[in-house]
């Protein structure tokens, strides 16, 4: 074996890791506060996880950047397992808030002023993610205190992240382009590209039907958003996508949607999880600090409630949950159609 | 053995149990929804565990409302354990609607409709769980909605439990009266009864150094709510417990101090429990119906994020952690005081 | 609306759930325990959990057992979803072992002894679950003791359990009839039927030089069941069916494989998720009563290992992951197999 | 602020965390192999967290080694505290397991081989935890195949740590030597020095009556390990200390011991888990690589099966758990014990 040496610690880059833990409070001046430790140990393991995050988001993002996918190829499966991997890790990172919570603020309190101003406002890679993802600058809570906080180097690197399609865009074009929904001739009965198609009219009027006393208002919104022609610049997904997206979500049961079912429904997981995680981490900042400011001058949790209720990414998605009609009220595909939605025997 | 006879299931009452789940889709006219199943096993299953939380805050109101908490009888660390044992559970509660996501809303939506206008709304055992803790029914989030949903029936049931001293109160005149806290002569040099005294003149103005720019505002708050005389009405905790409560969280240390500062602690976390299950249900159910309405014709998650917002209930317990001061500047306490806050030796 | 009187707790049968709980503490004679509440409600929600899993995987049998499964049918993937559902409802039954584990052995003995000789072994619907996937009566650890414990009718319902075909018997049929594996013709290249095929030969031949110093055993084993004409008793899955199951396993990125991949995975994962419970569940007891025997006379946590060391159903499945060799070294299927595998274009 | 330049990445070193992550795969004559920066990553998390929790075991051994413990000191609250921050943290080590079952073993296929010989075995930080809590190099499952895969200045450390007095040891000793229970005169009518004691007679006595057939062998055992003069060598816990930590289960309640029983109650969740730890660990494995060697050359899941029968280090204060006599039965303790042990009024 060519690579007889490795050893578990040089693998690991041990002397790396574990040697950068350096308490301010084991400075000169300041008393050891023995909670430090963890309070650098869970950060540290949290940027290693979100390092992973970004590995995973930017590969699914490579392979959906490929100018065409196939539907025969792996790239989907690919995809949506490392989607699903990511909210796997996200589900930890969670339950690691668990940890933190065993410090009481009056344990923080023995060191937490030798912190200022630093804060974990100032993680890049989490901002990263959310720019993968799909954030904007302009759209994020607190735009301008959220410049100055950063290093001009590292407003740089968000910024040019942004440049780059995120993935909501991307998945937005895979299901524009789908190359099976590009086809006409494929779809005998359905079009994604006409939202004055028959099937959608249809769709419009058994959707009218179904709506009870006090959800009427959701049919404008449905002809609103998914029969327009054209996409408003300030939507993530086009009326096209969304239409491809709720028929996927209404017939996932045929082997050709199964797999684009499961993609958009770890997009909704992942945006579910990111909630839950600004949740608990509001919920733990004020257990902690209170009414305080946080060391980074910020109003604490008040900003986080900011950025909780306005930072959802995938909600295009999850409203379309609002259009869907009962399984035995859907128009039925052609024979036809039906076939093809399967695999040939 | 007298009982010899007795047989698991006869013992667990299976057959009330296992014979409970009547399915509305299964009845005339209607079609079998498999994932019914789930849904009425999932709320049962729920209800249980309310019965469990109500029985043991239910003994813990008990223990509390005894008029006179000795403090060398095991009652504290009994009632401690059992508000643990709460928290241990809803942990369980909120990982549960892991199991309820893998219900899909297309499912859902196979016998949603059946069902109105039930709804997870109508449950009378987690009323009765807020009322219990301390929330009172004017408070309570949209109440004349929530007075039309239920039977007249059960909202008595949920007036008369708010007849009772809630949890929250008891904690209050715990706080107020614990034994050692009301001989003036077993605490030289400290006095919870006088926001006048020099102990916590003391401690107001090391506070006011501790704060930085941008947090002054709290010196105010902190002389409003601790130092006051009188308790306001819309206030649940008077000043004179705040002071204890905020003595037992800075002291906690010292061995007399220990229970009382878990106990505080298992409130908070029980109030984090609270709110992360009316998160993630919110959550869901915003995935599970998007902008529909609920089957019991609420706004479904409007009604929800109202909720979450106004019920907290220990929320002033939170509060308390603004006004903390770091550990080396706190006020030395006599060395008399700190042999009665241990044993005797 | 057709049910309008539809109300939450009619719906759910509170009366009867919430009305069975009957402690053996509080009959004549005998002192109230407060924790035999939590004992009993905690033991009502694993059987309510027990009743949904059995539902799902009967509904999986039900599936399974239709004389032909389409692949182009929504079958597999309901089968599927409904097995990742009961994996998720286990990961929740071993959580729940927390909530018990707050009861102290202490509290546990003030209700212990008047519970014999009931035990947790009576449980009809655990037994049935294992049954439902695969294990015999004969494989039982303890098959006397078993017998004895349970009253003569339980016997029989879990002896008329085991006539039926249980799940592992049906994937293994599935394995070997799945259509397109039948026909001759759709596999250029392949065939499962014949051991001796050219591509079992390169398989097996790869395979060899892949085993390190140390692993040689395993190429032996390899021949022995991979490569066996026939099935021996004592195996649960055919030659055959191992060989489908491998290939899936290997070639798990076409379309046409990667559901019947999820399948082999989430069987995998259920039997993880049973033995972690039975170990947890044998560390729980084993705190719980030391080396106490069980109330229903067995020698406690002696009797779980053995359950715990032989009731795996699924190992053989476990199995094949040994014969596995490097995606790069497989070997190519021709292009003609390839676009079967996907869908038509 | 003196430490103005505080900033976030600077703090946490992420110039060195986040650049140690240097994949075989990505190695000249290799290919790149996606999961590997997963492995990494999970495995230096791991570390990261376990240089943690030998943080907190240390200061607990630290603390425990100062000559004599005040009962009235801060000083068993916070190691207690700390103990269960452990078994926080190692419930979130369990759960981390489900993040690397993501990785398929087909896709450890892709790098697997270019570790040989480094594998998890040779983590230095988890066998000094071993040693922190008690476990010797003698007791080690594998003791010589341990030695040889360990470069020889990895040996020594843990060797040099075993030098040191471990956890168990200290408990052990505290146990024995707690202040009050070293004051005759504090204790009227129990000594935890004389196991022919009147007090440990009665005990005996009850004890004795309160087994049930199939039982009795535990009373041989209990006075042979409890009522002995002399400890053993190879037993960890002294028959003194084991008659106080008993005598701690059993009347928890009194304020004295409550803090004593958490102390015991949080060794054994630290064994559990460790236990857990390992058999989630080994299960994972064995679905990873089946009966493949370890890439350290080990024989995979038969190693790790032998540590997890072996490596239990609190085991004999489970054990306690056998010699428990039901709370109305136990010896009423005098008037003037029962005001010693509770706090002065």
């Amino acid at each position: 074996m060519a690579n007889e040496g490795v050893y578990y610690s040089d693998y690991l880059q041990l002397d790396k890791i574990l040697s950068a833990q350096q308490l301010e409070s084991d400075k000169e001046g300041h008393q050891h506060a023995h909670d430090e430790m963890l309070f650098i140990v869970i950060h540290q393991s949290y940027e290693l996880w979100f390092k992973q995050v970004l590995y995973e988001v930017g590969s699914v993002i490579d392979i959906l950047s490929q100018p065409n996918i196939q539907d025969n190829s792996p790239d989907l499966f690919i995809a949506n397992h490392r989607l699903k991997r990511v909210v796997t890790i996200m589900q930890v990172l969670i339950d690691k808030i668990n940890i933190l919570e065993t410090m009481t603020p009056l344990d923080f309190l023995d060191f937490r002023n030798m912190l200022r101003p630093a804060s974990g406002f100032q993680s890049i890679q989490f901002k990263l993610l959310e720019a993968y993802l799909g954030l904007k600058m302009d759209h994020r809570f607190g735009k301008e205190y959220y410049v100055s906080q950063l290093k001009p180097a590292d407003v740089e690197i968000i910024k040019k992240a942004e440049d780059k399609k995120p993935l909501i865009a991307l998945v937005n074009d895979w299901l524009e382009r789908m190359p099976f929904f590009d086809k006409k001739e494929f779809w005998p009965g359905v079009d994604m590209n006409e939202p004055v198609h028959p099937f959608w009219k249809t769709y419009d009027s058994i959707y009218s039907e179904s709506l009870v006393q006090g959800e009427k208002f959701n049919l404008s919104r449905f002809e609103e958003i998914m029969l327009a022609a054209e996409k408003k610049p300030e939507w993530s997904l086009s009326p096209k996508a969304r239409r491809s997206a709720l028929f996927i979500m209404m017939y996932r049961d045929y082997p050709l949607l199964q797999l684009p079912f499961q993609l958009i429904t770890v997009l909704l997981e992942i945006d579910e999880h990111l909630a839950t995680w600004r949740y608990r981490h509001m919920n733990m900042v004020h257990r902690m600090i209170g009414s305080r400011t946080g060391t980074g001058g910020s109003t604490g949790k008040q900003y986080l409630k900011g950025a909780l209720d306005s930072h959802y990414i995938f909600g295009e998605f999850a409203e379309l949950t609002s259009f869907m009609i009962e399984r035995h009220r859907l128009p039925v595909l052609s024979s036809a159609l039906r076939m093809r939605l399967g695999f040939e025997s």
